[in-house]
């Protein structure tokens, strides 16, 4: 496989889906060769069915560890269908969330416990890794905040919750990023939006150096 | 817990079905307390819903690895809906497959690899694994002829691609056996029924022997 795998990853409100969206306007035009841009579960019938049954809101009484497993196979079966085969072409890869974020929230926003859910996640992913993952850190306040803005700034009980579970996340991609520093790159997110597009465009231009176009 | 938690394993063939029927026909009657019979995925409607879509003939692209963390979250959700009450109610739970079944069959029939099958359930049932487990051993060939005792003895070549598999999953369930002979006790079941069902009856009594009535 010589293509290049790349993950983006962070809270919610961490403002991803705006930055991927910048990347891969940016980086379609300046790399040479194919761009996938892609997210779980992806489009393939197993991992939609596998979805459908996690998001079903009959299914009240699944466990948490259910719902980890059912994430990782939905995970597997993207990957074998749709992220090999285009690693196999030399493409580039941008997918948006990765087994990070299950560490982050099975593992420590729901507390499962984080170590669990990376092993068990290597099992699912057969130990495929992205060559870097992009990580958009912010204060869990901030994240919190940006996807409340529709409200005014009153913080209730269920809120309160809320920034306990997101403060656990917030703290696992911390430590993962700490444990595999090559891997993992930190984006400091809570500044302006036009500063961290800069700052992910310089990352991706140093990981697809060999790819640019002229 | 309180629970007796009892699983029954082995190859097609092995005379497992027969064997579990007979030993339930004799302990509901000699315990006292509550015997609960099951097997996966076991009637919850989310256990039911994973088998569904593992055996759904329309996922032919279903990868082995989808298919064994499939498994194991139809594995943990009947363990957390039906084992582990029937535990806390200090019932027997004789269960028709467990763990073992998923490190024979796709760990070595599939060869996923035994160890990484073995962990990765491991997450799923939080390491709870049977007080005992009775492992119906019979010879790869002796199985699969009675499998197939329909047709007469002629052997072709996808037979013989069978007896390969067949002796994989033998081979994983006798290696289990020796990694855990506390745990797993082997029983010959290359032997007359009656045989059988005596050497089975007595590895009972002896786990469940708190519980036989006078």
């Amino acid at each position: 496989m010589n293509g290049q795998f790349i993950s983006f990853e962070g809270p919610d409100g961490a403002g991803k889906t705006t930055v991927l969206k910048e990347m891969v306007a940016y980086f379609e035009k300046e790399i040479s060769g194919e761009l996938v841009v892609t997210r779980e579960p992806g489009g393939n019938p197993i991992s939609e069915a596998i979805r459908k049954l996690i998001l079903d809101p009959q299914n009240t009484m699944m466990d948490r560890r259910t719902e980890a497993l059912l994430y990782a196979a939905a995970r597997r079966q993207h990957l074998v269908e749709k992220v090999i085969p285009a690693l196999q072409r030399n493409a580039v890869v941008f997918c948006d969330r990765y087994v990070d974020s299950s560490v982050a929230y099975q593992g420590a926003g729901r507390e499962i416990g984080t170590d669990d859910v990376y092993k068990m996640n290597l099992f699912a992913t057969e130990g495929i890794l992205p060559n870097l993952t992009i990580y958009l850190d912010v204060p869990s306040e901030v994240g919190l905040k940006r996807i409340m803005n529709h409200r005014k700034n009153e913080i209730n009980r269920l809120d309160l919750e809320k920034l306990d579970f997101h403060k656990r996340v917030r703290e696992a991609y911390l430590a993962l990023a700490r444990q595999y520093p090559d891997r993992i790159k930190v984006i400091n997110a809570n500044q302006e939006e036009k500063v961290v597009q800069h700052d992910v465009r310089i990352l991706l231009e140093e990981q697809l150096h060999s790819r640019l176009r002229g």
